[in-house]
């Protein structure tokens, strides 16, 4: 998201041709460790797919499992039907900072992002979908199934799981801070970075929650 | 993002077949002014686009000008000569708060969205890149661009501009907190809506910003 010079670095990986960052390859990671990382930090995600020559960004939760990347849809959405066999791309993006310079072009922003390119494969197992959903709720709130009511069968079946094997993910990060231009420097205007994070709020609790109890806690990116 | 029952409300404009949203109605909004507002407050989408078959979500900074939605990309990358002329779909999706339930399917997000399908034009036009270029800068800093040091011929020529009319654009907003099944609520888990947002952390300024200049004030969603 900014343009200044690259300089290349190993890549701890091997990347496909297609996965492989062009520009800015010191931003460019390929090992599990990063990878993982980064999606394990995300609530929500875009997954990129396509229907009659028209692509779609859809905003979706996504969790991992081991080498998988998984998200969901209804069972009414065209997407799950769509994508099953095909392919996507989903992408994970966290903006960790806004860069200023005294310069247009070399303002910029922090960031982590993952995009996964891969067959999109619907799950069609009861039990696959169980343990997909589980691992959907462990994400977003460690220990929170095991107090859950148990899933009805009605229920299991009006949402579709997808996934996607990580084998053609890269990881791009920029945590550069600004740069200026020889000779910039002096312009009086000011530059820096602006730290963004996201935080969580003050619970809400219905009204059947008890007295005391605490609100879970939460993963934030 | 989650899966309980619509009932049908008018929408405020007249959505193509394939920007409507054909499940959870209620939730969907083709006004301007509630599809500008949430694009207003964003400062990464994800643009949609396919190459060989494959569809890629790439983040990038993105902002309106009227009735277009704007993003930039390297003159470098892969992406500004793949889709100019061609179909994309950008979206912005605003993260409001997390929604527990005592079932896991209840679970959801409260977020913003807006979807904007269209063709995408490379701009080619000088004075229209650098009309675009200010258009960002004081989209995410009001009142920067006249600060900045003038841009130049060649960092004008490395930043491809490309844009979407907002014709076919549609907005779904979920912020309806937590809905249980009858029977749910007396389940001993907590339910509820925690409240999810990005705020600023402490600006750094660099080494040349003297003593006293504040750092701009940032839009945030």
């Amino acid at each position: 998201m900014s343009e200044e010079p690259s300089e290349p670095v190993a890549a701890a990986g091997p990347p496909s041709d297609r996965a492989r960052l062009r520009r800015k390859p010191r931003r460019g990671f390929y090992d599990a460790t990063t990878i993982h990382e980064i999606l394990d930090a995300a609530i929500v995600g875009h997954v990129a797919w396509a229907l009659d020559g028209q692509p779609y960004a859809t905003p979706t939760n996504v969790w991992r499992q081991g080498d998988r990347l998984y998200w969901h849809a209804s069972v009414g959405s065209r997407m799950p039907r769509a994508v099953d066999g095909r392919p996507v791309c989903v992408t994970v993006t966290h903006l960790d900072a806004l860069v200023l310079t005294r310069s247009a072009t070399n303002h910029s922003v922090d960031y982590r992002s993952v995009m996964a390119l891969g067959t999109a494969h619907l799950v069609t197992d009861d039990a696959e979908t169980d343990e997909a959903l589980e691992a959907l709720v462990e994400h977003l709130y460690p220990g929170r199934w095991a107090q859950l009511r148990p899933m009805t069968a009605p229920e299991r079946t009006a949402t579709s799981v997808l996934w996607i094997d990580l084998a053609e993910a890269s990881a791009k990060i920029r945590s550069e801070g600004a740069h200026e231009d020889a000779g910039d420097e002096t312009w009086p205007a000011w530059g820096g970075v602006i730290p963004l994070r996201m935080v969580r709020g003050e619970p809400e609790p219905d009204a059947f929650v008890p007295d005391g109890m605490p609100a879970p806690e939460v993963r934030l990116p």
